[in-house]
């Protein structure tokens, strides 16, 4: 076990989040989410399915995902032709707010073939109940009574799952949130696209780069147009960190270690890249688990030492592929 | 009429304008703006008449006019050589934001001749006592006793006109705010800039597109440098939306549909355009009227479909002409 | 003595500076800085000695150097190559929040010798207790029975230093905090590159334009990449004001007057412009008053008249400078 900086980690992510949840639920009405309470008494915020949701829905979702720990930006850009925004995201404390949070990592499912529900969890509640071994390499758990949990999912939730959750966070169903962003919704996509930054978290700890020496991150990627359809909502908020997200780490490391993540970290660095999200799952044989797990991070990276005050960039943000991806549906 | 989706319309503008409103006047010193009460007890707040007022001031009163359902936010660019800084705008609910509150549509005149006083009303006001039309069509009133409007003047407005306006309202005179930008100040140049997304929203609006397919919407145009008369500091402002304005539209719509709104919308789509309006003013013989409406739009629009994932883009950044207005004294 | 216009300056920054600072304490965990008291019961805020600290703590610290009368940002940029993030700085009452707070004015020392303390003070509390005539000159001063330091050092500060202050602000010590940015900190890079909008104000000053002619002022420039030893940190930070930092001005002035002031103020403009701040230093025998005072400015201004409307440019990025700075260890 990989013992963290309790500096940092001397922090309740079920506390912090609190004040943005409750300002997305106070703000439902403008930001076009429907809240109700499932048979268990827990909430549900549904951004996208029966509620249009919104991209400001979304970034209020995102920051949810960091357990409030973090902030995302919608920006104006003109740096690439037609894509005029973009999101950026900044947590002084990545390691956190992006693994111990905002990681997709809480596997959930119930019933079987075409009837079967199967989502992955995002969110403070993570820290809580989800039995990732992820929590023992970072050596972070919470303690809480109130909780939430982001699902990326089209259809509201058995009953079976929020009890479920309720059931490993040990606390009341009631005192637990669900928010639910469908991959196509505008929320969807905003929620995605800020995971920039934890992708290049989560490929740093696969790349067994030491999570303690990470000390400060920011990452940006363009906005989506969003889709319709799952597939190619998926593939184009993928590719808009893949093909042109970028991400500056700040680590506590000599120069070969910092400089061998740089290189290591961009998507380019993947057996996998090259082409639209969708074409690659698309020869996968739609199935995750034949994906190069390295294809998921951001398209430039740069990564500087503050032990040494050296720099090293890799990667590149390559237009044509993002274009094709925004302007191409796929299924 | 159109009946609007009313899971965005639940909503009271009056009420949530208040905190951006009451922290306006808690910051006056600091934003260099004053305070008092008329006559009759309706607060003026001052923005650049005897106050200097500033930028600040201008964004958070942009802010206003959206009925707080919107963010205004000034942002460094070295986009434009020497136009360093944008105005970006952005709300999850553009038809109420901009169309309900933002738009400057409700038409105030006292007095005759050389001394009349002649303002077009913006903000929550307008969905309680304009008369304007554009209510109908969109479905959308409020119910409130306290509101505020803002008035693009040079002029404290004589107190005939601020007890019309809150008998049109049905509210006390001493629960009624009214903010003065004039065209030439600080404040003034922001708010009018801030109104790029609002344009395309109104022009959508004048070509019949259905305001309900508008789903979500984001804006950003070249701060102007300011100038001391009417005529230059109003061709800036507008300049800056028709030759640098960017607006990206989300809608449910078709691509036959989608498409043709990108089109039409450029404010290159107008006969008037191609030179500072300024000079289309005066060709007009200064008469407003006169001047094709369909150039109060953006210079450059993106419409993305939601229902079919296409995006259609047209239209264009003029930069000589942006640099010719920003540069001429027309006065 | 240039009487400052009262409209802005009848404010108490030590005053404004209270929630900014409140937040600063309150999220010291997330933001990896260290609270504690010294012997006198001052209170100590270390956010880069003990503590690692964070862009974030920096960036709230550089609001609390602007006395919370501003606001600075993190913005994630295209437009240098390798340099994705810049710190955008604005205001409205550029004198007051980046004059009579931000900038680092107060000359503190203690003891003789290799164990001497020495440190120049930022903040609200020069207004109560430095010396400086520059007070004087923008006749501007404060009362307050709270107030704040900060102090760009990597020692914490002998119990002596806190009671000098605190004597010389007519405070109890327990109500004076000292806040601890050591150059080389991700906390201290922040703070000194959001002080480009302050070099500006400074120079002019110094160029004996009237202050109470700039009515309003914004600022960029790029982040740097930490350095661990003080000669590069303090290099690359200073170089991120000097050869790409960007400013605009906005001054009631004439022509000539506005002309002169943006020709006179990039740092091109300085006998010792054109190589790293740390090779400038060098070559000054490590002397900081041989160096040109002239140098401390942005490296582009544009400086607008809200009397005549005109717009005067100055100066110009130079990023082959700007990438030798960043990717050399000087010491």
């Amino acid at each position: 076990m990989i013992t963290f900086d309790m500096k940092k980690t001397d922090l309740s992510i079920n506390h912090s989040v609190i004040p943005g949840l409750d300002e997305l639920i106070a703000f439902s009405n403008h930001l076009d989410i429907k809240i109700s309470r499932a048979l268990n008494g827990c909430v549900l915020i549904d951004a996208g399915i029966d509620g249009r949701g919104s991209f400001e829905a979304g970034r209020r979702i995102a920051e949810i995902c960091l357990a409030g720990l973090g902030t995302v930006k919608l920006r104006a850009s003109t740096n690439y032709e037609n894509w005029s925004w973009h999101v950026d995201v900044h947590t002084a404390n990545p390691v956190i707010a992006c693994l111990a949070s905002q990681y997709a990592g809480w596997s959930l499912s119930h019933g079987k073939g075409k009837r079967a529900f199967n989502a992955l969890g995002s969110g403070p509640a993570r820290a809580l109940g989800s039995k990732e071994s992820l929590f023992d390499e970072i050596g972070y758990r919470d303690k809480a009574d109130r909780t939430c949990l982001v699902l990326e999912v089209d259809t509201i939730p058995p009953v079976e799952i929020a009890d479920e959750i309720a059931n490993e966070c040990q606390i009341e169903p009631e005192n637990l949130t669900l928010i639910l962003t469908p991959t196509s919704s505008l929320a969807g996509a905003v929620q995605i696209i800020a995971r920039v930054l934890e992708t290049a978290l989560h490929k740093a700890h696969a790349l067994h780069f030491p999570l303690e020496k990470i000390v400060d991150g920011i990452g940006s990627a363009p906005l989506c147009p969003p889709a319709p359809d799952f597939l190619t909502a998926m593939s184009r908020a993928n590719d808009a960190i893949f093909f042109a997200g970028q991400v500056h780490l700040f680590v506590d490391a000599g120069d070969d270690e910092a400089g061998k993540l740089a290189e290591d970290l961009p998507s380019s660095a993947s057996k996998d890249y090259g082409k639209p999200f969708a074409e690659v799952f698309k020869d996968a044989g739609y199935d995750f688990y034949r994906i190069d797990p390295m294809l998921f991070s951001p398209a430039r990276v740069t990564v500087s030492s503050v032990r040494t005050g050296r720099s090293f960039h890799a990667g590149k943000v390559d237009l044509p592929i993002l274009h094709r991806s925004f302007t191409s549906v796929f299924s």
